[in-house]
């Protein structure tokens, strides 16, 4: 991953430059809210998937990089609606926004970025742009409700967590690489590969996500261990445990499942549970499909330096462990 | 206000079917949430000046329906955001959605109503529209934050007061009547024209809501007088009151107000005071200045049925009574 990693260093500082001069002009009553979320806020993958799809496609412009930014405030737009839904005390390690702002300030904060990362798109004028940014919020809303209507249920099928995953992560991972091959005028049959990369490109991050709930790295302590079944989220791992399950025990998981009744203890003994009969490293498995259709997305674009760096962020995605 | 009258009677069934229609894809999860606030909807005030302008205008086209619908729809979501903000219980007159139906699918109906009114918007292609509707998210947004920014403060002065409900209210309406505009291929003057008349009808539109918080008429009953002054939002009727106060009175007031310390009985008593000062009768009166300007405004507009029609919105703004 050495020429992703050179990337990021190159590009990392570009990205929050942009964040910091987009976020500026917002209400200084919000200002603290907006720091603490982008200041949490991970790799910059979205804006880098952006940044990367032009690049590869043969745009030269920097105008790509607000546009890239878009994505990212979206994102930390649902982080911070997302706290107060989950009602979850650590993000990433860090307190949750809402413990330390309250609610009106964490809403408002959240209303702020997603209206700016819109307006931002509508600046380039561009019909296009603007259609993939709104379907992104739309799907990306739809997921997280999909996402809440079947919390403590465990009737649905895997393929019901695949597309509340597509909707809450994926699309807008997707809608990273079209926003790149929008603006820099790829023809359908490009900006259709770079959507399919995106799209299965996130759906392998959020299983992998979801193993990592149960199996923290040394860099996460503190973070609480398998916020999914305390959440009552079935993601894989907890489905294949609740398969391996007979009779009684069978009946009782899915019955204190279904009314989060686990006592601390239990969820604790649960998580071993996955850890040591390696549904972990089987949920990881599941990302493989997705991860070959992203490889052969990607043989549709012209083979530059930014489509290896491209193809290490799937590698990124594989072998991440926190 | 005849013709307003027939003129709403005529439209309001096909605003309510296109409001249905484009609402009927969410999840059920956050329909009851929608459809309560849908139905608690009042007059349907924002779609009619989309529709009346873009007729003024001379344009004939069915497709103007779910534009106009649009702006309804970011109303919405505000006010299910609001109601999380505020912690307000009641909401003209009926129940506030969180208290029925919890933080979570308020939060989450709200931001589908959001995404919902930008996609539809988005589905023109036309970047105008989107330019005005993205502007009129942020700026209601803005005027929302800035409003929380300013709770329990009595230092400010009645510009700053001005620029709040331009936020909060009078950008959607003059978002609004642009829209109507822009769909009409409008040239710049009129366009500009039917801007003005919308923002300062918002202006007037919310001065009297706010004189109407003190002196709620009998089709009010269960709603709580002065819940502004409950919430601490400084609006003209208490800064008249305000300043009508002198020594130990003034700093008592001052010091509850900032504090948000007064009694059930003392808040019902600062209402009666203000009703018996006149000063909701007052309040009313600042709104003059605002409806004369979008008097004006209106002469650029063709001289038509629909002109009549929308400057009886402004007798329907100067007279209501709840």
């Amino acid at each position: 991953m050495r020429e992703l990693i050179a990337y990021l260093s190159a590009e990392q500082p570009r990205i929050n430059a942009t964040l910091e001069r987009e976020t500026a002009g917002l209400n200084p009553l919000v200002q603290p809210v907006v720091a603490h979320v982008l200041e949490a806020g991970g790799k910059r993958l979205r804006p880098l998937l952006t940044l990367l799809t032009a690049r590869a496609l043969g745009y030269a412009g920097d105008d790509v990089y607000p546009l890239a930014c878009s994505v990212e405030l979206l994102h930390s737009a649902t982080l911070l609606h997302d706290d107060i839904i989950d009602d979850a005390d650590l993000r990433r390690g860090t307190p949750a926004a809402h413990t330390m702002f309250g609610n009106t300030k964490t809403v408002l904060a959240g209303d702020a970025l997603l209206a700016l990362a819109n307006a931002i798109v509508a600046r380039y004028g561009n019909p296009r742009l603007t259609a993939c940014i709104s379907e992104a919020i739309v799907e990306t809303v739809t997921g997280e409700i999909a996402e809440i209507a079947y919390l403590r249920s465990t009737g649905h099928p895997q393929q019901t967590y695949i597309d509340i995953i597509k909707g809450k992560t994926a699309y807008l991972i997707q809608a990273s690489c079209r926003l790149g091959a929008l603006i820099a005028g790829a023809d359908k049959t490009q900006e259709e590969a770079a959507a399919l990369f995106g799209m299965h490109l996130g759906i392998a991050f959020q299983i992998v996500d979801d193993a990592l709930d149960f199996a923290p790295s040394a860099k996460d302590i503190g973070k609480p261990v398998a916020g999914d079944l305390r959440e009552g989220k079935l993601t894989p791992p907890l489905l294949m445990y609740l398969e391996n399950l007979t009779g009684d025990a069978h009946k009782s998981f899915v019955q204190k499942f279904e009314t989060g009744m686990f006592t601390e203890a239990e969820v604790l003994a649960v998580a071993a549970a996955i850890r040591e009969q390696g549904l972990d490293a089987r949920t990881r498995t599941l990302a493989e499909d997705y991860l070959a259709t992203a490889r052969t997305a990607l043989n549709a674009l012209p083979d530059c330096a930014e489509r290896t760096v491209l193809a290490q962020t799937m590698e990124y995605v594989r072998s991440r462990s926190h």
